[in-house]
């Protein structure tokens, strides 16, 4: 059990690091950016969950295996740069992976660690969303979570798959793969097919007003 | 005592998540782009003070009523908008009520633990000021405790009443009452007189220079 | 030992606090933003190191002389303006100071928590580019770390002579003092004679499309 938390939770490290570094790549950063951001993206969700549950140090500052994955990552992104562009929109997809994967492991991390379950839930999306959320803060973007209608949403529904099947006493290892794969397809298809979640309508009204008005007053 | 706490923090979430919703609504943002930033605006705070105090698992991770009152907060924004936007800014007005209570009540949790007076009230501080940073941040605005004269300072002022009350061996209850109005006055009529702190003169002769620049499309 | 590393520490915070005000005076901010700005720039480090370490509360939070020395050097930094722009680069310099001292406590106070060696110069690493990367997100900037060529780089070269004095069981006082100076002096070098570190060849043919555009002057 404990191995395939920590083989999930290195798979989705090394996925996250993927798309911070594109992210990288084609903002023209050089080598060491790249890897910063591969890092930042691919830790920052789980060293997020560690603290907030109290495992101090986090693994991702306490195991070199975490810093390895992310920088591993940055490496092959940066040099084989023309092969993860292949995809039609890389960032977005190795975003999805990640944030299916840690949604998954930071749910069942905090049931280990006896948080109430819809808590439980609660704090895998935050681990979900974390990595994402850091790449976009640091490159100057809209967090994804903000602009992209099924994201947030995904990542509950691959948690709630987690807490459902330990109310339900069933055998963790499948259900993360399950809510990993939930998650995965739900956030696949949103982008593949365009779903929408509803906007706010007094927001549709005002149409013309710019997205998000920096510096209002 | 315990409980007027409780209170006091679970009403300045709510207020703050508005605020954050209203960013969301104004920015078009989808429902779960709203109800992640009402979460992030309402918690931040609270959990920055947790975390620094080592109160782990932080109460907004620990404890339902956050989310809840987050989510609620969130979809009423998202509902009932024209509602909230009949004041005049919405989002600085629930900011401001947001700011005053997590003042007083970072500042009473912080001296529970036993940091020292003056420490307590910057943590205090730090409370206050985080739901608003991590709001502005996320939607790419220079955060309002860096534009906004009053700011800090009202914050400050809230939770040095709290601080001066606990040397004299005052009731904190009424105490931190008095601080968070103190703040909450003192930053409305810091929009609602235009009252402003003095700016570097350096910066004044140099006015044409715009190092930072607001950076939406 | 101890005491050499709260001076180098509280230097550090000093020389941090001094470029982020220099952000704030530069973006005309008023004086609480401006304080704000030096304390956030001045301890991000430093308080991402004792929360990621376990040490709670954080030496920023608990030690009034963190608060002290920030505040002391935005009070100079918004009334005498005019002496720390004589630089040629006030900010950036006044960063690589901060990176390095902040590089080389964060590994010493890292190993001293029994980190392993690897994992300390990477927490000094992020202890060192934290009070920038914080300054450069509030102010709405490309975080310098993922800007500037050799940055981490430089934090890691700090970090590592600490680490390799460690495993050498030299003496740690002088082994700081050295990891600082060659910190400062490989991000000095690089800023004055325009050292490079490579860019992705993808990037390179692609220079049309720039999704993150760098934002100094």
């Amino acid at each position: 059990m404990h191995v395939v938390l920590l083989v999930l939770d290195l798979v989705g490290t090394f996925v996250f690091a993927i798309s911070g570094a594109a992210v990288g790549v084609q903002g023209e950063m050089d080598l060491f950016g790249v890897l910063v951001l591969s890092f930042a993206t691919g830790n920052a969700g789980g060293i997020t969950r560690d603290v907030m549950i109290g495992s101090l140090p986090p693994a991702a500052i306490a195991d070199w295996r975490y810093l390895g994955v992310s920088a591993l990552a940055g490496l092959i992104t940066f040099f084989w740069y023309p092969l993860v562009d292949r995809m039609r929109n890389p960032v977005l997809v190795f975003d999805a992976a990640g944030l299916a994967l840690f949604a998954v492991t930071g749910t069942q991390k905090a049931l280990a660690y006896r948080l109430n379950p819809v808590m439980a839930a609660l704090l895998g999306m935050l681990t979900g969303i974390g990595g994402g959320m850091t790449r976009d803060v640091l490159a100057m973007r809209i967090p994804v979570v903000l602009r992209e209608d099924i994201y947030a949403v995904a990542a509950l529904a691959g948690a709630a798959t987690v807490v459902v099947g330990y109310a339900l006493h069933l055998p963790p290892a499948p259900m993360m793969l399950a809510g990993a794969a939930a998650c995965f397809a739900l956030r696949l298809m949103a982008m593949l097919r365009g779903w929408h979640l509803p906007v706010a309508r007094s927001a549709q009204r005002r149409a013309s007003a710019k997205p998000i008005e920096s510096q209002d007053r």
